[in-house]
């Protein structure tokens, strides 16, 4: 007995509607990245084991899917390691699926760096894999969309950012906010209490203040060491209130003591003051708050949420000022931001924003009668191809009823009937789906016809 | 001391310049496929072992890449086995990477029968991984780009891949010959012969009639049991003269014997009268050699090969009567074919076809000349690409020749220079770098300018 077929825990298909879905939100992202200049690569989905351990944290490292090696995978392996799984893995495996963009692109920086012309400017859309436990809107292979300029330090990179996301959410119709900070803001505030080796407790906590709230926050750091002092002196900068303007003058009385801090708000400032020649459709919020999770970033950090569907960040990213050393170029910045193509999915479909266009295959079905009558039609179908009309004709001679129903389900527009009087009479029927009616048209007349329909 | 980064045996990366290329040759294919009412799918690059193995005989299980078991692997694995690499890596993996589009499509049908609208038109465009030897042309990691109808029996599928494969190619300005033959003609031919047992020794053998010459073709049958009275017979089979035509006459009067090679002729009959209908530009050659190595096709077969290029075949597939029923779904009959993207890009770039536009990214780069003059040209910028015109600002103000060396590099055609005298005069220069004339003018000129030298 055959077996059920099913996909593995954690991955999916892509039926020609939720690609039609996909297509709309890449071809989008897309098309805004090349107006703004960047290009596209695309690395292999394995990567070495090499490249990708010890990249991600402990954690990370567990969740990279590895591939075992071909041909006699035992040949080299000591009897007392085959108990071991960790490390019998590192012997019977040398590659892995890519866990993210991110690090396999650090890595072809640093191999391609006397090919590339820095600042390098590039787009990568392609699939990541995680071993994760599976759960809704979590998946084991899911596609990134990432965007980077490496090799430049300044802050026109950010603020080219800022309008690439504003672009592309405009255009997609997702209204958002773009909440912004600024390592460096964060770090002047670990320099503040006197303790910059709690930078990193600092952040992950800050993190959190929107989940937990401010009292398990100031819980979390005093059970990591900080003193009710440094609480204290934490305290007014997370309560921050007023514009981005009023929160930065604010923190610059507090910062005087901190010139990390100050690199900070000074980068802010410029930012802010060049956003004043873009004309943006959403708003960019300085947000103290804001951590994001990954500790390579070092200045800059965006998230960006979809105000009409609670759905957590639909893109974000940052700079980062040392990427390439671990594969032995130090010293290149960079900085790039992600979107994440499966919410924006999900976002589009909760609010019904994904235009009809994107559910259909073929504009025009042409009717089969038969032999003669499907030459026929084979040949004004050419003609419709020609004028860039999308058409098919039904394979089969089937009864008419199965053949509209076949149109109907694939929301095919039109119709065209040619049968014998047809086309001895030199004009065929064509039949509109949504309305039912039907006319007798010239093929020329059927193509300005259709033509006409879509303008 | 840091690795030297390497991406594993017969894996690539693609750079921006081979990204331009191959997006052309998708676009290209995706374009075509469109027109013709075939709507995309995609399945994920993992698939369950049980879905992959035994479906492309002993050599393909082989070359499957499988993943290890993600936590414990070893928890469940009998001492017994742990020196056996074959059943060990049938304990400690349950998933392997997909090693072509057509089991996994399979799959899919079955999986989504109920949901799908038949006959099923569709196309994907994915990886493929296979632990292949690498050598030059052949990959681990490539592309497949497939095109099939499932779900009809009629010929008028086959007649209208023939149609695209024509498109495609004249689109991609290759130029080519279809060779198409039919399994039943082969089938015909083993029963001729009274040895039907022998079709598969057969079709294998006459594959390799261009590559070995008649004679060993030959002696390779005497060697598979095959008689010298059978190679009499098989011998005017061999040689047939004459245009499709007259070869299918020839054909029907050695076949009167053999139902299945009748059947086999009336098919191409139908085919080669509705091809009539068709204004193809390149030749379709009933070719009595084309065999190909799969076995599951049942009727017509199809190859495309380049003329001006010698590199084996470009594109080919054909019919196939029962791919579902190893899923539990028999009787369903499918016809596809498969583009070689990486052949195609070989072809295009060894004739140099490759339009001149998938080499560059932006059309116009803003020289920066610092704070007030970027925060000008980010206004212009934004201008232009409101207009559809793909620009940048350099991101630092670098000195003159650096930021003209990176335009130069990155093949942008225009290079715009606000400096404080151009921005007060209202009027910027346009450099354009082919000529390396510059003049000036307003934002509205510059913009129409550019365009009208894209029309």
């Amino acid at each position: 007995m055959a077996l059920k077929p099913s996909v593995p825990k954690g991955t999916r298909d892509f039926s020609p509607q939720e690609m039609g879905g996909r297509n709309y939100i890449f071809e989008t992202i897309k098309k805004v990245f090349k107006l703004y200049g960047y290009s596209p690569i695309e690395t292999p989905a394995m990567e070495n084991l090499s490249t990708l351990l010890g990249k991600y944290g402990e954690e990370g490292d567990r969740l990279i899917f590895k591939i075992l090696n071909s041909g006699n995978f035992l040949s080299n392996v000591d009897q007392s390691i085959q108990n071991d799984p960790i490390k019998l893995s590192m012997k019977i495996c040398e590659k892995g699926l890519k866990y993210d963009l991110t690090v396999p692109f650090a890595r072809y920086v640093v191999q391609n760096q006397h090919a590339i012309n820095f600042p390098f400017k590039r787009y990568q859309i392609q699939p990541v894999w995680r071993a994760d436990k599976p759960q809704k809107g979590r998946y084991r292979e899911f596609y990134q969309c990432d965007v980077d300029v490496i090799g430049s330090d300044s802050l026109l990179n950010e603020v080219e950012l800022l309008k690439i996301i504003d672009d592309i959410f405009k255009r997609l119709k997702i209204k958002t906010v773009t909440k912004i900070n600024n390592r460096k803001i964060l770090t002047g505030i670990s320099e503040l209490i006197e303790m910059p080796e709690k930078i990193t407790d600092i952040t992950i906590a800050i993190d959190k203040l929107e989940k937990i709230g401010f009292q398990k926050v100031c819980e979390e750091l005093i059970s990591k060491g900080l003193t009710e002092e440094s609480i204290e002196i934490l305290t007014p900068v997370l309560n921050l209130k007023g514009n981005n303007e009023e929160k930065l003058a604010a923190l610059k009385k507090i910062f005087k003591s901190s010139p990390t801090g100050m690199k900070g708000i000074e980068e802010m400032e410029e930012i802010f003051e060049y956003k004043k020649s873009l004309a943006l459709s959403s708003e960019v919020e300085l947000d103290l708050t804001l951590a994001r999770g990954l500790n390579y970033y070092t200045g800059v950090i965006i998230e960006v949420k979809a105000l009409d569907v609670p759905i957590g960040s639909i893109c974000g990213g940052g700079r980062y000022d040392n990427l390439t050393g671990v594969f032995g170029l130090p010293g290149v910045s960079g900085v790039g931001i992600s979107f994440g193509a499966d919410r924006i999915f999900d976002v589009l479909s909760n609010l019904d924003l994904f235009p009809t266009e994107t559910q259909t295959s073929s504009e025009v079905m042409f009717v089969n009668f038969g032999k003669d009558e499907a030459s026929y039609s084979l040949n004004v179908a050419e003609q419709l191809r020609s004028s860039g009309i999308s058409c098919e004709l039904y394979p089969d001679s089937a009864k008419l009823k199965k053949q509209l129903s076949y149109a109907s389900q694939k929301k095919i527009k039109w119709v065209v009937i040619a049968g014998e009087e047809e086309i001895k009479s030199g004009h065929v029927n064509l039949k509109n789906m949504d309305s039912g009616k039907q006319i007798p048209l010239s093929t020329e007349k059927l193509i300005s016809t259709i033509k006409q329909s879509k303008e």
